[in-house]
Formats: structure tokens, C-alpha cells, sequence
């Protein structure tokens, strides 16, 4: 068994939200998917973000709101969004205390399957 | 966008662990994993488990103790724990209080990869 600590892991700055990349922990030939942890700054959001990979995200930390589809939705502590293929998000932390921190596990649409129709290609 | 909330879904017993399992989502050509929340109330563990999928889990709730590879490992809340496929393992939560809740991805290993040490064929 291996464990993961966000906290003691490399992390680099993606505008005003701090990244910590999975690939660091050389799993490449393990995991099926990419991952990352990401927080939020209190009262920031996300730069705006689009990629032909399917996202999972898990709060850990904090409450989201998450602007995806033409609309604001709340996802908070412990709950799950999932991102389509192409679907452009703004991850918004409205505290003004908490951190929000994300874990996200992303891949490439599944050979054999039709793009989404958030897909851009 | 999708969100996705255990406490809104469909959950079975484990035992004495609460299982809600991702299949009732319908995403299985969506994702590249298999996944379930599970809850380990306070004071108990979860049944010994071992299978030959990798299994990544996070801690969203809590503080898990992880028995694995012969020894006891502490994971807290927000950290995330790696089991080797055919690893067994058993998920304590020590507190008198606060259920443990994770989610966990799982999959086969990837075509071409050896198997771990912990593999069981």
C-alpha cells in the first residue's frame, strides 16, 4: 500500500489556485486516469478551464460552486462532480475563511465510445 | 455537468459498512473505473477485503486506519491511500464518533503492466 499526502507533496501555482499533480508519484503504468489535487484560495475561483478529458472531482475541503453548462451549481464537502469531455468551468470558493481543496481524476473519452456533446474537438 | 451525492443515493450493506456503489449512475462508458462511497461507523471496521483490482481511496470523512502489507497505517482526512491489486485489507475507524467515509476507484491493472507483489492469482 502507498499513501498520499497533499500536504508534503510538489505543488505548483496554475494562477491563484495551487496544483498538486499525481503524475510526481510515478503511477503512469497504475492508474487508468491523470489526477491532481487543486485548492481554491477563500474568495477566489478557478481560472477558467476546458479540455477534451472527462473530469471527477471530489471536495475534500470547503464548499464549491462550480459554473459549468450556463449555470452555478453548489457541490459541497464530500460531494462529486463530473465534467464532460469539452465542458468549459470556473470552480468558485465563495468562503471567505475556507480553503477549498479538489481532488480530480481526468481521461480521454473511451475508445469506442461517442463524444458528448459539450465535446470540442 | 453531473453531481453526484452519497447521502441521496442508493446504499447496501457491507456487513457493517455502508456501501453505495457508482454502477446505479449509469457512467460505465464514462468511466475508466469502477467506484463506490462507503461508510465504516465509529468504533468498527470494514470486513477484511481482497480482490485483484487496484483500489485508490480518498478520505473524505474522518480518519482511517489502513491494515495492509502487514502493518497499521494512519490515513486522515483528505489524504488518499493506493492498494495494490490482490493487496488485502482491512479499514478501521478508531473514533468513538465521527463515521468514516471514502471513496474509492478501482480497476484491473492496465493491459501490458506486470503484476505487483501483491498480486493473488
Amino acid at each position: 500500500m502507498r499513501t498520499f499526502d497533499r500536504t508534503t507533496s510538489d505543488s505548483s501555482p496554475v494562477g491563484i489556485v495551487d496544483v498538486v499533480r499525481w503524475e510526481q508519484f510515478g503511477l503512469d503504468t497504475t492508474l487508468p486516469f491523470h489526477a491532481m489535487w487543486y485548492t481554491v484560495p477563500p474568495a477566489s475561483s478557478s481560472p477558467r478551464d476546458q479540455h477534451p478529458e472527462f473530469e471527477l472531482s471530489l471536495v475534500l475541503t470547503g464548499d464549491a460552486e462550480v459554473e459549468a453548462g450556463g449555470r452555478n451549481t453548489a457541490v459541497s464537502q464530500g460531494g462529486a462532480f463530473l465534467l464532460d469531455s469539452g465542458e468549459a468551468h470556473v470552480v468558485h470558493n465563495r468562503s471567505q475563511e475556507t480553503p477549498l481543496t479538489i481532488f480530480s481524476a481526468y481521461w480521454h473519452p473511451l475508445p469506442g465510445t461517442e463524444p458528448t456533446a459539450g465535446d470540442v474537438q
